[in-house]
């Protein structure tokens, strides 16, 4: 069991329309998908870059984890999320290698993946994700 | 012409041996190359995660790119780097696509890659790198 690879990188916007234009514009990026996760307080779009991901995410309100992040930082990259075939085991792995974790079992993600996030604390201030995607690659 | 993919991410450290145990020691991460880049300010470290990268940076002094962005945002990530097979027309199209550019023609990177980057005020924040690496993947 390991990583495969970066499944994708989460980037903070403040306006989701203007940002699927920008990095259309900027990098040939297109939307594959669009949603609104309001447990998470957050609408999403994973757009595709060649044969990787970027991941948009803008706030439903100020009071969130991504409109906190928008206030204290401003926009600009988030996480970086590891592709794995099994969220839970290395979400055990990274905890018994002394890791603090923010999700202690996978939960639901965009597009009903399967996800866990290490705190950033534990990971040199990078917010890192595990993401379970049995997706076919491009 | 176009971008391929994601071809690292990269990760601002204070301290490049903590930094490459920690990343070893949570992802499984792997060194594949570690070079100190006196014109940049920089030691970096590329470093494998599955078949992905992260490129770890740790700054040469206090008064250089990375060490301003360490003393201002603390450790985390930097930038995102895109793969293309043609550096100077991905710097090209961006910039007619109305992005400003930290480099407007190609120079060398870690490994002697060609490397450009888009500047972050053009790219909601994002440090975006364009990078042209013909190196076989693993």
């Amino acid at each position: 069991m390991a990583l495969t690879g970066i499944h994708h990188v989460g980037i903070a916007v403040a306006d989701l329309d203007e940002a699927i234009e920008r990095y259309a514009r900027l990098f040939g990026a297109t939307v594959e998908h669009r949603e609104r996760l309001e447990d998470q307080g957050v609408e999403a779009a994973s757009l595709g870059v060649g044969g990787s991901r970027i991941e948009l995410l803008a706030p439903l309100g100020d009071d969130t984890a991504v409109g906190r992040f928008l206030a204290k930082r401003g926009p600009g990259m988030h996480h970086v999320a590891f592709e794995t075939e099994d969220v839970g085991a290395e979400l055990a792995r990274a905890r018994a290698a002394g890791a603090e974790l923010i999700d202690e079992t996978p939960r639901r993600g965009l597009l009903g993946l399967q996800v866990g996030f290490v705190h950033p604390d534990s990971a040199g201030g990078v917010l890192a994700e595990f993401v379970g995607d049995d997706r076919a690659r491009a």
